[in-house]
């Protein structure tokens, strides 16, 4: 009504992430896609005429007469969602945070940057304080980026405990679904019946960006968090969902009271804001799965399970997230509402 | 020619390890299998009418109208290979064992009692001598078991490690295949395009069984092995063959090119032998794989792969075997075949 | 508000037909659950704690902790939907209907009777006039039926045809939902990576149902229609939403144009009452597919695809609906939701 | 020993048909493989080195280090086997003809010129008497095709139907494993779970290429057989062994028992020759199955079960053969046996 919505372009809008984006975005009440853009192939061409569009959901009505442009300093929006490929990402997303634009980028190529925040907001919205660092080198925007798939799971089901109890060690055996290597992605042939055991670059990922994420904030850089961690990746046949069984050993012994509790009282500081639950904790030791739990929180609920303890280290558990919700798309969406929410954007 | 077979019977031969046991021993060199049997309900029957016949090939000529009987002690054999549920598989294996047959047993029941050798032939064949204090506990026959089906995939990859370097500590987490819960076993709503992160039990079995095998053989009982070691079982849409991710830290520091040799020293020690691999590594990151790799030396290879560093243990890899061959039935089979060998049988 | 809603009973409560049918009746604004029962070994026992809950959303609030009771006359409700096996729905239906219950049945059982109406209300609501037939049978209440859910996908699809050019000859091929087999249903190793060549009596199900509903009421009863048609059924791995292939002759002939605007005209028929397509047609002939088409609607859209000349009939297509929402639950609530409109609820 | 073997040349050696072909070839008892050629993407390089092999088995210890080549006519065999892509083969083909080769095609480009046999040898090895139209037209060598997977499975189980009782129409529904599709062919995201109703030409290439190996050869041509047939084609997530669901209707009327007893007849003509079943028929009607049933004897077995009454037209039963076995590199071998059986090579 009296409010108006902000101006969003996304960028990489023909990939799976970009679909993700386009159908998340759709009647948000914060923001407005009134640009696409894309590669050089795809750009000048209608959307709906060029997208495999793969979403249950039809394309957005007013989206899918839109013409997708290149993603060049005249987009006519503010902040920019980019699910553009690694390939790509680097250069494009530099040039339009130096043109002005805030990107929210889903890219891996950012994420390490000393002067880039790595954002889970309900985990470490502090580092939003990184963008100053960015405004000093020559940006008239700035980039924030969210975290890899898996480790948004691992994080927002480690992260309580963390705070509450601190971490030595953690263990982590991902089973990540095909839609996080996007389209054409996997072929079937690879993965029909089968389990691939590697992931090229994912178990860095995994281990370096945790301790990025958990780290604090002073004096304008990062201090990372010294827990040692160790991630083993694999690709199974589930199409939404990432599954992973992790194991830890804290700094300041817990019982398996005391870490559910953290769960719990993690749970209730944000649920009471958007009525969507961080964590969700099942009694039942065959949960979480991804065919019924991925879907929780309309994909934002970080699924958490089975909590036992381990013979090696002190405690292991299940946890399981939306790869493409939880873990991509809307990790962008939600970063740029908290920039909202603190006046950054 | 010359020689005869040894007239061997099947228990539980309508179970999917018993149809399994049943097609591995078609035209085996050493038994025949004169006598099948199986719980009351199909006792009387002729088999090719009353067994769901899961394997590839047909059931074998000479078994298809052969009348299956009762687990009574009057069946015509001297072997017994047991693929009974574990619900029943204990009283009536006892039962056998002291009317003077031999039980290969793959059921869980007597793996661990104390008098029990739990056997991978290729690691712990010492611990058969176990069966002589069967012999002083009023048995005239004996039992011999194969381990739970992970623990034999992890047992064997492991194994040279152990060998070579000692072991401090193992983290293992499983990927399993659906066949590894019998026939009806999980249905297909709780599986398809899913990952069930619980197998009841299951870890429990990996962690005690593994240090029972790797165990010493001293004064008629064994020494566990006494290395600390954690489990994490998952069901994955895969139909033969577990996959499983490993991690371990080792007692005497060792290189990678250390460990690859331990792998190559041990298969050598038996490829000569019977012209199968039982480690088999692949350089390939993306290997072993089940649909690939669980078929590899005729279901009795066990794959490797992707040796890397661990940054919580010292060294982390990927192992895979095919559950029912030699996690099962091929398991025993291998048993009976050593017990020969040794004038055991 | 001032609508009071009309208690209903879930009988069947347990199975995959009742729980979807719990969770689509959860803030239906015409019926609230009051009663859910089961059979003898369920009831007595609380809902949460007794049933395999297989739905993605939770159980509604208000069922969760409620008494699951027996199938008996003592339910407080006044419509009875019925989600019964079928070796128990006859019986327990006919005593229900007898006793003054309305009972809009999911079950096979009462399909084929001469004074059951077997409804699909957007092709046959006339057909309740049976209902008048049943009363005189000493029936204070009655019985109504949906169909088989492979026979709702084809009725729905075909009926426009029917309608505007009469049919001769119908061939179908169904490729069906392990979901339409309930829990445990179709164990994995049958169905996994595989295609199962026969689901017992469905064949005849399709070709009796589809004459019975696109039949005639007259004077009391049902006049069938006389077209020729035959049906192959397929259960393939797919979780949810039955593809099927179908070609027909039609008595009048029709161009394609005409085929499809009878699809269009039927369509937008419905579709301003309700603001959900009957029938959807894509242009593109890989569509539809289950994953991407069988929720459309709320899964109570049949989509249709790829029509073109068939070279022994006239035209084939293919056609796709959700088997347990269109094809069952909400096929019996929707069935319901039409009782009430009429007046006879 | 003394009968030296033909050399033999894989044309499109990387691809997915290229491979199964080197699999098949090793230690045939006719063909040695001295030549592997591909497009000149990997032309020049070593096999193992180049080719993502997705066989069970390892590449055959003489091919893995072997260079491949151009596809050239200079390459040192008498017979090719094509795998090559429809994009290229049909000039490469070509011109390895005209210089004097054999080509055994799998490819669909030469499939119906006039002069070119589309042969099933169980069914039309008469057509290769236009291998002498093809020498007059100014070849040295001579092409040689076998049909779309598809086809060889409906084929080879309705041709007793045919020879016994005629044929008037004939329609047939596939189930079509991902392996047909070559690698990287069908994206996961595509296939998982889900139905593909639609696979480009495919409904085409089997209404006319039954036709044609159907057909009689007169006078240096073939008159093709004149019956009605309709396909209609979907890919399903197997992978090997197309599954069809077929009807049809014949010149003569015939009892099941008689069309039994045709299969039967037919299958005995060839089973003493080779002691591999043509077709094999299952009494179960939930037969055959793509995973039980493709690999049948050694994926070369037609399987069929289920006839019954047709209400539309005569009877209908299922058929399943596996893909790239009967249906590609298979049928292209047996078709060069036959060619060497008779002489012509």
């Amino acid at each position: 009504m009296g409010i108006e919505k902000i101006k969003a372009g996304v960028l990489g809008c023909t990939g799976a992430v970009g679909q993700k984006l386009i159908a998340l975005l759709d009647k948000h009440p914060l923001f407005e896609v009134t640009e696409i853009a894309a590669s050089e192939r795809s750009a000048g061409s209608i959307y709906e005429n060029t997208v495999n569009w793969l979403e249950p959901n039809d394309i957005p009505g007013n989206i899918a007469g839109m013409k997708i442009k290149n993603c060049s300093p005249d987009l006519d929006c503010k902040v920019l969602f980019s699910g553009l490929d690694s390939k790509v990402a680097g250069e494009i997303e530099s040039t339009m945070a130096e043109n002005g634009y805030v990107v929210v980028s889903n890219s891996r190529n950012h994420r390490m940057f000393d002067d880039v925040p790595l954002i889970i907001p309900e985990i470490n919205a502090e580092h939003y304080k990184l963008i100053d660092a960015q405004k000093q080198n020559n940006r008239k925007g700035f980039i924030v980026t969210n975290p890899n798939c898996s480790t948004i799971v691992l994080c927002l089901s480690l992260y309580p405990v963390y705070k509450s109890f601190g971490l030595k060690k953690v263990m982590v055996t991902t089973m990540q679904a095909i839609s996080g290597a996007g389209y054409p992605g996997v072929p079937s042939l690879d993965i029909l019946g089968n389990v691939v055991p590697h992931i090229p670059d994912e178990e860095a990922k995994m281990e370096t960006e945790t301790l990025k994420i958990f780290g604090k904030y002073e004096n304008g850089k990062i201090n990372f968090a010294d827990f040692k961690i160790s991630a083993m990746c694999n690709r199974v046949p589930v199409r939404d969902g990432h599954t992973i069984s992790v194991s830890f050993e804290t700094e300041k012994k817990a019982t398996a009271d005391q870490i559910l509790n953290s769960f719990d009282e993690y749970n209730t500081e944000f649920l009471k804001d958007t009525g969507i639950d961080v964590i969700r904790y099942f009694e039942n030791p065959f949960r979480p799965q991804p065919i019924l739990d991925a879907g929780k929180g309309n994909g934002m609920t970080v699924s958490v399970g089975n909590l036992r303890e381990c013979r090696v280290l002190d405690w292991k558990y299940t946890a399981l997230g939306h790869n493409t919700i939880r873990g991509a798309a809307g990790a962008a969406i939600i970063n740029a509402e908290y920039l909202v929410k603190e006046g950054l954007l």
